[in-house]
């Protein structure tokens, strides 16, 4: 049994915004030499959050369109009446859907790979950009 | 440590649905051997998802409820648009509460077993049925 | 690679309540000796749920007041209906919160602790309170 980690950046261009990351993280699976287990994809952010989901730009739309009808970006927060001064701190709106979305995935692997369906793809999903971002993928398995 | 999978096959009957596999996921726990550990269940489809809750006919249609009132089945999505002629990809509300609820529950194992409360069942969600579908368990532990 | 496991209790003092738990975590984390891999936190409720998010009293009262505006306290609910005479069952949406927000959350391990951003900590999100609750940490690695 192997314990591997391994950890890439990415920067995002827009407030909102999906980016398809399953090559960085199959590229971290693939250097820890382990076929079968489990990965952990994992961010240490609180305004975005990592999901699995089709790679088609319409349906990212759809997503983030869906989102910020249920928990609009601008809207009666109090985490963003206490830092009314600070134009980066209104995001209460991406805090509350990375609790709904959550900060992991974990996906089993086989033959040294994600067991990712033909439609998946895992996501990173920006709730407050631009910002600069990493995503970490923790692998156990043998 | 031990690493072991398996799978199993289902058939959803109707558009929305839930189904218990605590049953299936914890035989496959069993064959591992594993008495403690983790088991990951996981599906490798976009348009449904696993939670884990009670078995109450009467909740399970509270939460399909719930879900289609938060993004309803009809709607104006984009990917539904784009493949206007394919009555089988009018599903962008199945690829969102899929975003939301996940394709992966990861549940510790203890003494061979689940470690689910009274009221706790590993529950397949449906979101874009009837198909044919499959969820994958992945256990690893000692 | 060793597998270990621990529990602490905790008591919610509200209908709907947030509490941080990341020290009782990171103390079951410290106990297993594990420096490099993976530690479950799972709650075997199915009415509150677990999250990673600030630690902003100001921010769980949105997370929370987000939560119930999605799907509401009082609803039309079939399980509400259905154990009218009890009113300790008075939860459907509890229920149906933890099936998007999940009981489990899975974070990796570095030099003998949770990878946790600045910003972050584990949350205990109570959703039918006032209840004696408990969490689970299952951690896997080396």
């Amino acid at each position: 049994m192997k314990v591997h980690s391994g950890s890439f950046s990415l920067r995002t261009g827009k407030r909102l915004e999906v980016l398809d990351v399953t090559g960085e993280v199959q590229r971290i699976v693939g250097e820890s030499g382990v076929r079968s287990g489990l990965v952990t994809a994992w961010i240490d952010h609180t305004t975005a959050a990592l999901a699995v989901n089709e790679h088609d730009t319409d349906l990212w739309q759809d997503i983030l369109d869906a989102f910020t009808r249920l928990v609009p970006v601008r809207g009666d927060y109090r985490h963003n009446a206490k830092y009314g001064w600070a134009p980066g701190e209104q995001n209460a709106h991406a805090h509350i859907l990375n609790c709904l979305v959550k900060p992991d995935v974990t996906v089993p692997l086989e033959g040294g790979r994600l067991r990712l369906g033909t439609w998946q793809s895992v996501l990173f999903i920006e709730l407050d950009g631009p910002r600069s971002r990493s995503v970490h993928a923790q692998v156990v398995g043998e």
